[in-house]
Parts: C-alpha cells; sequence; structure tokens
C-alpha cells in the first residue's frame, strides 16, 4: 500500500512537518474522504455500550466510610475527591468543589513515520466512554501508568516500547503538561511526539494520516479527541514569526508578573465536606444545577484493553465555549490569550484561550462580571469566523464534555487597552512556550492544534 | 564619578554582558579590591547583633495549640510546618521533616545600567541575621510580599518600582525560580535583571559593580549572597555552544522522563506530628543530630527595613558540598546535572548539581547508598579544583548554612555509563534552560552565576 523512505531527510523539522500539513486530500495510506467510513466500521465492527448506572452498581469503587472520597479498591487509577481553592479576588473568590486526584503521569504519544516523503501519523479509532460518539481518533498510545504497569491486568498497549524506550534522536516533541485545571488537581500527561524509522505493523484500529489529512478531520464535530488535539499543539512550526529569539523576553516576564500577582490556595478536603452539593444515589451536584456533576456508568467493550468495567466521570452540566479571538498587528497575526487562574493548575496561572467557559454558569452574573470577550464571541457574524466547530474533552473521565471551538477575528472592535490578563501573542511564540511544561492549558493547546495541522489559516 | 550613557547599544545582550565581564578589576565607581573595604565599612556603620533566644522569647511568634505550628500572630512572613514525604525508592524512600511554608512570592531584582559603555549592577550591602559574617552582597532589591506591602511596618523598599512596573523593553530576565526544596514548601521568587536608563540615584548601602568584578568577589568566601547568585545565573550568555536551537530536545525530554518516572507525594501534616524531631526550649531537633535544626534568633540592626525583630531559622547540623564535575566533550566543556527529588520541590524534579549534600549525613549508609560522586568531589587533587569556595544559603530564613561550592574537573575516571537521573549538559543548555522556571535549582543555579560572572572559566 506504500512504502518507507529509507531514511528521513535531515531537512529542518519543522519544514518537514510543514509539507506533512499541505497533504490534505490522501496521503499513502488512506484517502480522506475515507477516514469518517473507516471509523465507522471499526466501530461497527466492536460492542461499545455505555449505560448510567447508580454509584452502588459500581464494582470496585466506593465512597470511603471517613472522607467521603470516592476511590477504588486498589488505590489506582483516580479519586474523586474535594477541594477548597480561595484565589483573593473576582466574581468568585473562594469556592469548593469535588475534583479529580490521579497523581500518575500517563503518557499520550504520537507515532511519526515518513512515507513517500512525508511525515504521517499513526493515529487509533478509539473508544472513550465519555464521547458523545464513543470513537474518536487519538494518538498512538493513550496509557495511564495504571495501563503499562496493569493493574486493570489488560493486554499489552501496542506501540508503547515507541515512547518508553525511543531511538536516540527520534524524538520530535516530548513535555509534561497540564490538564483541565477545573476538573482535575495537577494532572498532567507526558505528551510525545516520536518519529520511527523502523517497520511498524499497522493494528487494527489504527491508520497512518498526515498532518493536512487530521487538518480536515479537524474541520469536522467530534472526530479527533482531546488528548490527539493536545498532542498535536507541539507539532513544531518553526521561529516565531517576528524573528526574535524562541522565546520573547517580555512574554516571559509578563507570565512571571501573571504568576506573581495571583494568589492561589487550593487544598484538597475530603468530598463529604464540599459545601454547596450533594451526593444522590446517581449523581454528586450542586443545588443549583451548576457547573457540572459526578456521575457514573457501566463499559461493555470489545476493542479496549479490558471487556467490560465500571468508574465515575465527570459531567458538565451545559456545553461549553473555548475560543481565541484573532487579528492581525504590524501584519502578523496574533491571538489573544488569557493568563488564567485554575483551582487544580500546579503553578497559579496558565495561558488558555480568550474565552473559557460554560455560558450558562456566568448567565445570573451583572455584566461586569461576565466573562471578558464572551459576547463578541456569542454575537460574531459569520465573515468573523475563522473556524468553528464542536469537540470533546477527554472522553476517560468527562461525559459529554462538549465545547464550541473557535477563532474569530476582531478587527477594530477590540479596545487597545486590555482587560488584566490578556496579551495578544504570535502562533509561534505560543509554539515555543508549548515545548516547556505548564505555559498553555489544554484548551489553548486544542486551538493551537488548529494551527498545527492547518485545520484553520489565520494568514490570507 | 562616572557619568550615564545616554543610550544603551542595540547589540547583541548577550555580548553586553559578556563585555561586563571583561572588566574585572575597576568599573566606573569603586576598584574591586575597594569593595572588602567598603563593606566592612557599611557593616560598621550599623548596628548589627544576632542573638539566640528560645522559642519563648520570640516576639509575634508561637506555637499553634492544635498543630504545633510555628507561626506569626498576623498570618503573614512564613510557618513552620510539618512535612511527610514519599519518593518510592532509594535509601530514603520515606521522611517527615518540619518545613518552611512561604506561599507568597518574593523579588528578587538587579538592577543594570551602563557607565562608560560597560553594563554595571547595583548591588546592596545587606545584614541577613543568618550569613556567617552577617553583611553579604545582594540584589539592588530583595523583598516579600510582607515587605512591600508594609506588613512589619517598614521602611519604603529602595529601587522595587524598577521591578514593579519595568519600563517596556527593558526586562533582562524575569522567572519564578524554586528556593531550596529540602527547608521550602514551593516557595518560589520572582528572579529578574531589569536594565534602566534613567537616572538612579545611589543609596547608602548601594554600589555599581561590573560583572566581572562580582565575578571576583565570588571568588571569595561568604561576600555574594544566595539571592544574587540566583539572580545572576539569568545573565544572558548567547546561544548553546553546540548551535542547537535554545531549548535541545533530546535534554528536555530526558527531563520529562525524569520527572515522569518518579512519583513523589509531599502532605502536609502538622509540626507536632513529625515523627523523630522533638521540641526543645531552643531548638526542634532530631535526637541523632542529623539534618537541621529550628532554632530562635532576635536581631537589633540599624539598617534594615525595620529596627529589631525576632524570626525562626533552620540551621543545618553540618556544612554541605555543592558541586559540578565538569569535563570536555567533543572539545565543549559540558557540567553534570542530577535529577534531584527533593520534597519541597513544586514539581517533583529539579536539575541539581553533580554533588550536594551534607556529608555527615551520609555517613552511616552503605557505599552504595553513599550520593553518587561525593568521594570524587572529596579526594579531588588541586589541579582538578576549577573553583572553590564557601558560600552562604539564603541568609533570611538559614542560619550559618555555609556549603563548599567546587567545579571539578574529571578525565577518563568518570564511568561512561551515568547512574540514572545523571547527564551532561553544556553551560549554554542551562542558560537556555534558566530562562524558564523549576529546571534548576537553588544550588545549580549558584554553581551557573559563577561561570556566568567570569568567576569560573571551564574554557582554556
Amino acid at each position: 500500500m506504500a512504502t518507507a523512505t529509507p531514511s528521513p531527510t535531515a531537512a529542518d523539522p519543522a519544514e518537514r512537518f510543514a509539507r506533512s500539513a499541505a497533504v490534505t486530500e490522501a496521503g499513502s495510506w488512506l484517502r480522506t474522504a475515507e477516514v469518517p467510513g473507516w471509523m465507522a466500521e471499526r466501530h461497527a465492527s466492536h460492542r461499545f455500550v455505555v449505560r448510567r448506572i447508580p454509584f452502588a452498581a459500581l464494582t470496585g469503587w466506593s465512597f470511603d466510610p471517613g472522607s467521603g472520597n470516592l476511590g477504588h479498591d486498589s488505590g489506582r487509577f483516580f479519586t474523586v475527591e474535594g477541594l477548597q481553592v480561595s484565589v483573593g479576588s473576582g466574581p468568585f473568590p473562594h469556592w469548593q468543589q469535588p475534583i479529580i486526584k490521579q497523581p500518575e503521569v500517563g503518557i499520550l504519544g504520537i507515532l511519526a513515520k515518513e512515507f513517500d516523503g512525508v511525515l504521517h501519523f499513526l493515529m487509533q479509532a478509539k473508544m472513550e466512554p465519555g464521547n458523545r460518539n464513543l470513537l474518536q481518533l487519538s494518538p498512538t498510545v493513550q496509557a495511564t501508568r495504571s495501563n503499562y504497569t496493569k493493574v486493570h491486568r489488560g493486554a499489552d498497549v501496542p506501540y508503547l516500547d515507541h515512547f518508553l524506550r525511543p531511538a536516540p534522536g527520534s524524538v520530535v516533541a516530548d513535555v509534561l503538561q497540564s490538564e483541565h485545571g477545573s476538573w482535575f488537581f495537577r494532572k498532567s500527561n507526558r505528551n510525545m511526539i516520536v518519529e520511527t524509522r523502523d517497520e511498524v505493523p499497522v493494528a487494527e484500529d489504527f491508520c497512518w494520516l498526515t498532518l493536512g489529512q487530521i487538518g480536515r478531520l479537524l474541520r469536522r464535530d467530534n472526530v479527533v479527541n482531546m488528548d490527539a488535539r493536545s498532542v498535536l499543539a507541539s507539532v513544531p512550526t518553526g521561529a516565531p514569526a517576528s524573528g526574535a529569539p524562541c522565546c520573547d523576553t517580555d512574554l516571559l516576564s509578563w507570565i512571571t508578573a501573571e504568576r506573581s500577582r495571583h494568589t492561589v490556595s487550593a487544598e484538597r478536603i475530603p468530598l463529604d465536606a464540599v459545601a454547596g452539593w450533594r451526593r444522590g444515589p446517581h449523581t454528586i451536584e450542586r443545588a443549583d444545577g451548576r457547573y457540572f456533576r459526578v456521575v457514573a456508568v457501566a463499559v461493555e467493550a470489545g476493542s479496549r484493553e479490558v471487556a467490560g468495567w465500571s468508574q465515575p466521570l465527570i459531567e458538565p452540566c451545559a456545553p461549553g465555549v473555548t475560543a481565541f479571538l484573532t487579528r492581525r498587528i504590524g501584519g502578523i497575526p496574533h491571538v489573544l490569550v488569557h493568563a488564567r487562574v485554575e483551582g487544580g493548575f500546579l503553578d497559579t496561572v496558565e495561558l488558555g484561550p480568550t474565552v473559557q467557559c460554560v455560558p450558562g454558569n456566568h448567565a445570573p452574573l451583572p455584566p461586569g462580571d461576565r466573562p471578558p470577550f464572551l459576547d463578541t464571541v456569542l454575537t460574531a457574524g459569520p465573515g468573523r469566523i475563522r473556524y468553528e466547530a464542536v469537540h470533546s474533552e477527554e472522553g476517560g473521565r468527562f461525559l459529554n464534555a462538549e465545547s464550541r471551538y473557535l477563532l474569530v477575528e476582531v478587527a477594530d472592535d477590540v479596545p487597545e487597552v486590555l482587560p488584566p490578563g490578556y496579551r495578544w501573542v504570535t502562533p509561534g511564540m505560543l509554539g515555543a512556550l508549548v515545548r516547556h511544561g505548564h505555559y498553555l492549558n489544554v484548551q489553548a493547546r486544542s486551538l493551537l492544534s488548529l494551527l498545527t495541522t492547518g485545520a484553520a489559516v489565520l494568514q490570507d
């Protein structure tokens, strides 16, 4: 079907990735138009059933009698605990909430290989119980430490060795990045891209796609999963457009100042002690129905590492909006980042999208307390929208956690003086920052992946 | 005495700093040989007295009746609490210890300015109660948030505005860096270098020195304090010697792998609950006399922001050894870093020196459990020692915390296969990493400052 090029060229890595992003309709394997059919076929060939169950029907999970924390009898996987957060100021200076604690570092790895002179990426059609459509395109490897140390007695994780023992010089990107700071307590995953020259057998449920093909698929709703988007943000894109050194000192200084001006206290508390939340047989939720609820599901699946299991999930109460405003400054496209505090972040602040919220949660607030730029995004005319699609957050922990991802172009209707915590940056600067952990949150990385794959284009 | 150059040249910043490092004997102000006399004169002009006192004689500090935590009645400054650490493996897989918790971010800032075409740095002769000789050369600004928000009702911090509101384009370095992970719980300080073109009045206790002058003073014991050394590690030194992009992907990948392979749990516990430590009237210490003790001092001083105060300090039980092994690889000098776990680190692992320990703490261990390379450093002949001096750790929190800092050249007597967690890197790579927080621990930054200032030279 395709022959491997014997040795990747020594060209600039960014150039090789750009070449792959330019190949959009057909790689050396499937045509892009064939991928949805292939995914539907993979879906049909397995038996996937996800049912909501009461907490009492969870197998191996129970509420700790002392704290009320929800955990697995093995002590592994994750626990749902309580968190008490103080951020000092803003419309919500203090709050308590349930949170997922999962101290182990997982691996999200995409294997790359040249075919016919073009880099391809080995993507997996993978079921996750929380995805609206269950099966999405995922990284080659998406493994918790529990996965690959076999705590749940499953099968081997295919291709894992490429990431645990990469050949010298084969690593393209390798960085610990945060997961959702509103739902996870200090959770990091290892985001890796590794290029191989070896023969790679293509297992069932896997296919090689170019970056451009993945970009085209990112224009559809709910096809490319969050873990894949997070990793694809690390695709090298060359020097920042400004020609400045790879990490702009003024930008680093601004981030340092933002981290210094916030004093965040986040202390774990017993789940039973979380004020304003109540536990019923099927849910842990707030009386006002806002934010999210903790629920439980039973999963039956034929293609996963184990045949069936049950687990808790976090289910947001409404869909979110995740958007970068974009504009040209000095002829160069910029996006507007927001230095966000999230209770579960390791280090106070990470850069997030211009807008990242569930609009319904903010409906009761006075206009001055509504998230900045939310109304700009919600009222943007079609001519302003450079990208729009619905994507899911991590389907292994979050149920139906959908968000509308947008890139919205603005002209002169944005004030020259930005609110505190907002700054225009180039995508190239974000590409330099994402080589290091804990600068870009997972939503900002998702939006950045739209640019690294060519799903969206800011240059005219 | 000297005239300000009206406008710094637009030359490469690294080149301008290198030019300052080359000026070693006399800047536009004091001659290097005059600095010790000037410091002695500053010392003599103030009344500095530090006395050990029992905890009961502390003013404004008390032990919490519930937890035994030692804190200030205002709730500010810092507390001494307990910490329980699990690192999974090694000779000490679990332990408990007292630790300082100080969640606020301080500013360590050095102001730079060109005189006669050469960058000078505004250094302060500052008293800290824990320094062996009390007064050392310190950054222009060394302020906790309590300092500059006036919690202790002191005087204004001079020059602070240069760092809180730097002019556009004036920031040379600005990064949140860790403090001692063995004694502080997740403490970060903002390390800044800011260049000004303004007229700057030189206050009593301050003087302008070139980088080369500071380098010469770093060859003396206990002259340049830890905060100054930490900031000076951020001096730009240009691209890594290898000509590689500013942050080597293989090095970043190795650091990510080191962070992923360690699972560290560090939980705060009440000070009264710390096993193996006992509280007496004057000290909190271990029965076996190892590691450190918590003590209290009363300070009388005329030149500090307030006239007198009392406070707890941590006093190590013996002097430490802090050393990089160095060798040439492919003709380029390298130093041997160690990916260290310290209980108080924010993120599991930071890169530290080859050797960082108090040898006495390891005396009872079997030879296989002694710190790697400690004996190589302790037995190195004088011909191998490229640098050696005694420096103090932060004198505001640590009493007589002295360590012998060394750069020890090795040839073929180091094994080709290193123990896990060790790697040869170039100083240029460290210079790229130190632009970001939490890669280099404070001891590694101290050693790096010897190279950025020219105190030690690895090139022949």
